[in-house]
């Protein structure tokens, strides 16, 4: 059976060591979360997520959601009660404004929770995930009687949240959208239409379900001009706040899927649902995003999670299962055979992934507390900062967090032979779940386009020069270093072919967009290994500097692990600068009946 | 619903054009196989796996097999009817000599239909899979009764194969097999233990079962030197060939996998049953190579085959479906958006799965012709070349065409957005089924390690020397050429990259082993795509000869795609070998307790 345990010294060397958490206490919220205040806070976070949610996910799996003939969904045995824990141990409105029922504590600490919760039960940490989301979404754009009435409730756990977006025959394309809200002259609408792939539709676990949802009013402009956020519950609700009657919202289907079986995916019939604007007409988009933003955040951290879980779990078999022996000769001659543990190739694949986590680890929080400073800084030049690297990290986050973080739950697998195969370990599910964060919240070929024709020439491209300042500011600052020396020749030439990969585009992308659109992928992998070296470089200084004052090994091996990233990881950045020139030619040449 | 097409006209531009098959016309079985026949021959196979196969592909996948309490196993519906008609076109005898009821064709048709097979069906196509490899076994290590004992029965389909080498204990490495056999004084031996992980180890298709087991003599050396082969008929024989009562093997289980789940994967129990040795004492591993070097390059296959579905359904779905616009204004502006794909991105990846699947299978036909080559040659020098190649070339097939034959499943499934996880539409399951072939038969890091450890340097790097000169040879004697001219330069670079790592492990992989573990990984892919990039060569020359000939717009596409896997694939050789020549230094520095 697969086990967990949250990497809490980990994030603890992050937080206090390498981005100097207490930095931040002029922020609203930081004062409160103290060092002490910050690990009992981990500390009791991490044992909800190896005590009571990792018990559930495999049988969350085994067991699925079941859909009734009534509509009615079942989650798997277990989950009601675990999701009454995380809301009771304050999880949902841990970042919430305390006047809506939160705890006001840094968003940082809710996007840390996360990874362990999306480690433990990825399914499971979906319900609560969305409920964050679609509160994020009513906290910036509902009117006051609308947070009045939904927020305080979704934080305590009683009621859930959804997005609805996705349509039969539109997912990315929004401006597609024909779900219809027609105005009911009291200040509602009734909503029309069928809305697929939504994560927790429909659950036995919350009393109420507070769908936010995509529409056009009658008459609105076409294309993405013309939508609409409404704020549609399962159940109606009255003044005082208790739950009434169904509205006209139902779940159609739940689908067959590869993962997250746990997680109901539902068919949504809107039939003339009574619903409520959220922010303007026909700025729902604009609203969405908001939800959108923060939920691509929460599925790069699903991609770190499985990574991590993956990893641990193939970590503890590499050196319990005894196969062959090492190169070098028998490392436990009295046994019939060494762990795997001892061969190259099983430990430069435990290395690798080990590499990957604790940079993502660095990433998401490096942009976890951007995001704080970006929503709560007193300071517009600080907000602005932020608020552009986090515009500009996000489709990095959540492209090359999922698609490396399922590499790395394959490549775990792997180190099981034919037992990773099996359901028993527990390894494929891990696969089977990670599988989904490429996809959903904007596939990653999106975010590489989000990245390249919006996101990197916004502003004149501030953001992307910002980053190019940064790093190459830290490579100069610490020439001298000779700890850091082996590090930062590498990550110095792979920030080279960052910026060669940057004016490639600024010279051929505007003429020709198909140049930027065959090299996105590529580009945001660019970036994100440019990104991930630098957060060795800076995890390095900070061991370095720890170490001098009298570390342990665990500071050293971050030495050691910066190295392997710079080795093994970088050199593929060269790979991607050469696709990235090589232009959009050949990829473009072909007719379709040549496919 | 999921669709295949084989690529009948793909494949005889490679037999005819790229490989002129006609060569071969000296060998055994090859003059029979003239162009018309291995048209009429694939035309045949083709029929059988788009119209039998492929659509019990699903099915067979939703119902698995189901073991009764007895101990029978119950396969999906219509395996059995498949399996008929798969033995009646002759297609298990195919190559099999006609002493033993065989046709003689070349193995290559076998290994052609073999791909065609696995696409339509992959875990029905390993029923008779398995029977062909343990023929092959039989065929080479066998008595000459055992041969006519068991070979004209299983080429007919009245009886199956199997290769029973894992126990609960040890996989990879075999000199921990347990399992006894203790001479009975009549021939035969008993055998008693546990095997796992035995695909069709059980099912109600074939009237017999032919397990082919390894197992320890009483009293023969320890590890890999004392385990000998032995054939175990599941049912006993009768001096008729008649086949009577149960031997004392039973399927105890059967295991949830996380695919091929039309392929039942058994616990079997030897509980003292009837054996024969096949060949002699204490040689069974070598035997047992017999039948696993043929089944590796079977699973090379299958990663091939996965990655051509997948692609084929890509293909599809990107032409049908319709989502956002052209980044260089609307393609099809009639309607309410363009097909996906108009978008650069979505044409990269299929680009890119159709550049590989295009060289793999030249790759597998070279290879297989060479396989051919080894065992019917008049001519001991050219068998002793094609031997060598295939020795080399076999782990770099089996790890190489599984590992990117993977990631094209998962690409291809990409392209589908979220349904591509929804089980509905079949992507899904080419994911799960492809998964398996980077494990069985020597998990792709044993793959690497066998090429480096043992392939390389066998006969003092004889073949790897002899590969350089082929490639190196190639590009020189067609420097003038101006249509190779942008293919040559990329290749002649990958080449030297694959030279210099295969110096530097000359170098430093004797004195400190570890240097070539750490790299065998990298090593396998940089082969592989040497190999991949002078199969685009080849390609290229017969399509540029063709096309000055008159050839139609097929032939232009060789050309083009031709660079673009220059262009897009090549380029990773340079990363590889940065990653070879970093060394074990950082992957084996940190103890245990620091993972």
């Amino acid at each position: 059976m697969p086990a967990y345990k949250a990497p809490v010294e980990d994030t603890l060397f992050l937080l206090n060591d390498v981005f100097q958490f207490q930095r931040y206490n002029n922020l609203p919220g930081f004062a409160e979360a103290t060092p002490d205040l910050v690990e009992a806070v981990l500390g009791e976070g991490a044992r909800l997520c190896e005590e009571v949610l990792q018990p559930l996910n495999r049988s969350g799996d085994l067991e699925g959601c079941t859909r009734k003939p009534d509509g009615t969904v079942t989650t798997p045995k277990g989950f009601k009660a675990a999701y009454e824990a995380f809301a009771g141990g304050g999880w949902i409105g841990l970042a919430l404004d305390p006047e809506y029922g939160g705890q006001g504590l840094p968003y940082t600490l809710g996007a840390i929770m996360n990874e362990y919760a999306s480690s433990a039960n990825m399914a499971f940490a979906m319900y609560p995930g969305l409920t964050m989301g679609a509160m994020a979404a009513l906290n910036v754009h509902g009117s006051d009687a609308q947070k009045r009435t939904y927020l305080p409730k979704m934080a305590e756990g009683a009621w859930s949240g959804t997005m609805n977006l996705t349509e039969p025959h539109c997912g990315t394309d929004l401006g597609l959208i024909k779900t219809k809200a027609v105005p009911q002259g009291d200040g509602s609408y009734a909503i029309t239409g069928t809305k697929i792939f939504i994560s927790a539709g429909e659950q036995d676990i919350t009393e109420n379900i507070v769908h936010l949802v995509l529409a056009r009013i009658e008459g609105a402009p076409a294309g993405t001009k013309g939508i609409s956020l409404f704020v549609v519950p399962r159940n109606e609700i009255a003044a005082d706040g208790s739950v009434g009657a169904n509205n006209k919202v139902t779940c159609g289907s739940i689908e067959h899927k590869m993962g997250i079986h746990g997680n109901a995916t539902c068919v949504m019939n809107y039939d003339g649902a009574r619903g409520w604007l959220v922010g303007e007409e026909n700025r729902g988009l604009a609203a969405m995003f908001v939800m959108m933003n923060e939920a691509r955040l929460g599925v790069a951290i699903q991609g770190l999670a499985q990574s991590e879980v993956a990893y641990q779990n193939a970590v503890a078999y590499a050196k319990d299962r005894l196969q062959g022996r090492a190169l070098t000769g028998p490392k436990e001659p009295g046994k019939p055979a060494d762990p795997l543990f001892v061969h190259p190739d099983v430990r430069r694949t435990l290395m690798s992934i080990k590499a990957f986590n604790e940079a993502a680890r660095a990433f998401v929080i490096w942009n976890a507390l951007k995001s704080d400073v970006a929503h709560r800084s007193a300071d517009a030049a600080e907000r602005q900062a932020a608020d552009d690297q986090l515009g500009l990290m996000t489709p990095v986050l959540k492209g090359v967090l999922t698609d490396v973080g399922f590499d790395n739950a394959v490549k775990a697998q792997q180190i099981f032979g034919g037992h990773g195969y099996i359901a028993e370990h527990g390894m494929e599910q891990f696969v089977r779940d990670a599988r989904i964060a490429m996809i959903y919240e904007g596939a990653n070929g999106v975010q590489a386009m989000d990245l390249v024709g919006r996101k990197l020439g916004r502003d004149g491209g501030r953001a992307i020069m910002a980053f190019f300042n940064e790093v190459g500011g830290f490579v100069k600052a610490n020439e001298g270093d000779a700890a850091l020396k082996p590090l930062l020749g590498p990550l110095a030439a792979s920030l080279g072919h960052l910026q060669q990969a940057t004016m490639w585009f600024m010279n051929n992308a505007l003429a020709r967009p198909d140049n930027a659109g065959a090299g996105a992928d590529d580009y945001m992998h660019l970036l994100g290994l440019v990104s991930l070296g630098y957060m060795w470089a800076l995890m390095a200084k900070a061991a370095q500097e720890k170490l001098t004052a009298g570390g342990d090994e665990r500071l050293a091996a971050k030495l050691v692990t910066a190295r392997f990233f710079m080795e093994r990881s970088l050199p593929e950045t060269a790979a991607h600068l050469a696709r990235i020139t090589a232009g959009a030619d050949t990829t473009m040449a072909l007719e379709p009946e040549l496919f």
